[in-house]
């Protein structure tokens, strides 16, 4: 396995091993271990062409602390300001000697592309309306520290699930671990070929969503990519598909609440109920830096 | 001691520890010593909502030589883009395991609100027009290298006194460390309720603040901030505030001029002033770096 | 030698050093050695006031490889913002006790200016249209990968010549090794006194230019600047200078061919020829991280 371009990379092997090192990395820091030099002379640079602060930061934090040197390279102040193809930027990373290649990109299919021209390691840090497969493994790990298994959990996901690239990540990964999926937005977010997303049911009727699920993954309204189309039914879409404290209580009893933040508050969550007893949201970020070690760590020995 | 907010933080046993600390890493550099593992295992994660050169940078780099891993995250390329609110973003460093969160923010009061809801420790590298309490340290112990004692030290501190954090800062050290404190500036820049500034004297008149004065502290005009207000009376400020070589004269003779940086060349200071005789500004630079190193290590101590 | 702010600081002696250290760098990853202990303790500080892909990565990745801490100061998150002076920026960087300033700027002769007046060594990556001579050295020595000597090879410049600083740094390098040197271009971007460039032909004619010729070197055409004067002429440049297959065959048959990056596909080289046979553009990149380590090597123990 060279790259992590998608989670059909995985499998259940594979996810299971990523988890085990996963286990290790966050058990030595409950005591008191934050060095490692598992990817001492191992160079990781960072093209990110769209802005991030959490998956940017963790995999970079992730690589430092592994003893990795890290590269930041952001779309405003490199060569791509002069022109430079995309091809040609990844191209020069390799010849750098690159180890790993974690780009983000906005155009879906770009890590692929690149990791079939270049003998890097590749992890796709999200491209386009694509993938963000290391967002489907961290948000699994979360699921599993509460749930011993994923296997016949339902789980709904509720928002823009035609254009997010944690929906399609998420899905089939969580399909893969056994679970039943409930996919739910307006019309316009819901995808047209539903046999491409391999989902159980699908809805436009939230509180049906939520009704006896064991999980509820909200997806963010990416307002600054949609606010021409969305601003004048943004509040619609917050009554009629927010999280409030009466659609809680539609979810089993001990069910939890995954988004990949950042939060829109008010929108897809209430704010009160962003850090609430069943969020799972700042332990998403937790497992987030955990689990990026895991997958440097598994990468570079498989 | 959790946190770095304000110089109320400090008492003189807490000051005198730092400063310590601080000479014996000045004493290591001035050996060759150049290279720490004080801090190693340690993350520090530097959120900048505002431009900065001197204080990021040696926030940065004091974390590095003492073998701490570092991440820049600056309000333009990150999550802040999307919206993300100041408490989200905190919450999201905390939960990436950060030890230290470094943060300037153009909001007063930034950095306290942060260090309440957060374990991370938070160092306050500016909050508005609040405090900028590692620039009064620094400040203050570079005037103790030349000066022996603050106690009984008559200190001038002159320009926008009333939007300046480092001002602010400085007044509170400086009087619990024994100085006789005058602000000046022009009216409008003089706060008006003085008795929460606890300064000796107040006045408009800059070659009486001058007068028979151990030390002279030049603010610098937030020209990027304040140009359309004051741009009509820049010149006015130079000729009425602006230090000159007559007015240097007016100083005690073994006076020192300190400025915290970036210098307006000609506004607050005569060009040919700047590295003068008299002036520790690059001293004050300098003793930046090890005034943070030294402040990491009395908080991971502490 | 404190400094490398041009190609005349060096002579054959240093030269030849400098590409012995190089190959034992590279030796030493083709082994999987890719971490070193040579400048820990070192600060390397990069205020780069013009984007940059590969120049900025790769000295800052070179220097993290040789275990330095290093500091990225953009123009435009810095205090550059706040109108900072160059002067004013540098003496910073100097009392934070930069070992190495890396210096990007603008204005030709920047680099000069600012190791006149700091003690710590300041290395050129390119001051205006004056000269890039880091680039200059790691083409030669990738010449020299594939050459065995410079002397007497027959060297192209194709291009922009008045305008570019690589052209300026590989004139001067190539000639003292010993290389016969032709330069071609638009009669616009040729320079007009030419005793100043030392070299032995000047043409019009790329093809005349290319005829017989060991290497060719094509300089990037500065969209990003020239857009508004080049704009209308951009095809003719491609038709009339631009790399062919056809004109590929009027090199000599080993004959190799350069271009400093980012390459504008279809303007100076046709985007098949890119990363043809004679194309060494990546051996560029590839080689300018060994370079740029070689050079820190070199200047911190001379």
């Amino acid at each position: 396995m060279k790259d992590f371009i998608s989670v059909k990379d995985l499998n259940l092997k594979i996810f299971s091993e990523i988890y085990d090192i996963f286990k290790k990395y966050k058990e030595s820091y409950s005591n008191g271990i934050t060095k490692f030099t598992d990817l001492r002379g191992v160079s990781i640079l960072l093209p990110f062409f769209e802005n991030s602060t959490r998956t940017r930061t963790s995999f970079e934090l992730a690589g430092k602390i592994l003893g990795a040197d890290t590269i930041n390279i952001s779309g405003s102040s490199s060569s791509v300001k002069k022109g430079e193809t995309l091809f040609d930027t990844i191209k020069t990373l390799e010849a750098m000697q690159a180890d790993f290649i974690v780009i983000r990109h906005y155009m879906s299919g770009a890590a692929k592309i690149v990791a079939k021209h270049v003998k890097s390691r590749v992890i796709n840090a999200g491209d386009g309306t694509h993938e963000h497969p290391s967002q489907a493994v961290l948000d699994a790990i979360t699921l599993l520290e509460h749930k011993k298994s994923i296997e016949g959990l339902r789980i709904s996901i509720i928002g823009d699930i035609l254009h997010s690239r944690v929906a399609r990540s998420n899905i089939h990964l969580l399909k893969m671990l056994g679970a039943e999926i409930t996919i739910c937005g307006p019309q316009t977010m819901l995808p047209r070929h539903l046999e491409v997303f391999e989902v159980d049911h699908v809805t436009t009727d939230v509180d049906e969503a939520l009704k006896d699920r064991d999980v509820a993954i909200f997806l963010r309204i990416q307002l600054e990519r949609q606010k021409k189309v969305f601003f004048s039914t943004l509040n619609e879409y917050s009554i009629k598909y927010g999280l409030n404290q009466k659609r809680v209580e539609l979810l089993k009893e001990d069910a939890v609440i995954l988004h990949p933040g950042p939060v829109n508050r008010g929108i897809e969550i209430q704010s009160e109920l962003v850090y609430g007893d069943r969020s799972l949201i700042l332990d998403q970020v937790e497992n987030g830096l955990f689990t990026r070690m895991a997958i440097y760590n598994y990468l570079i020995n498989n």
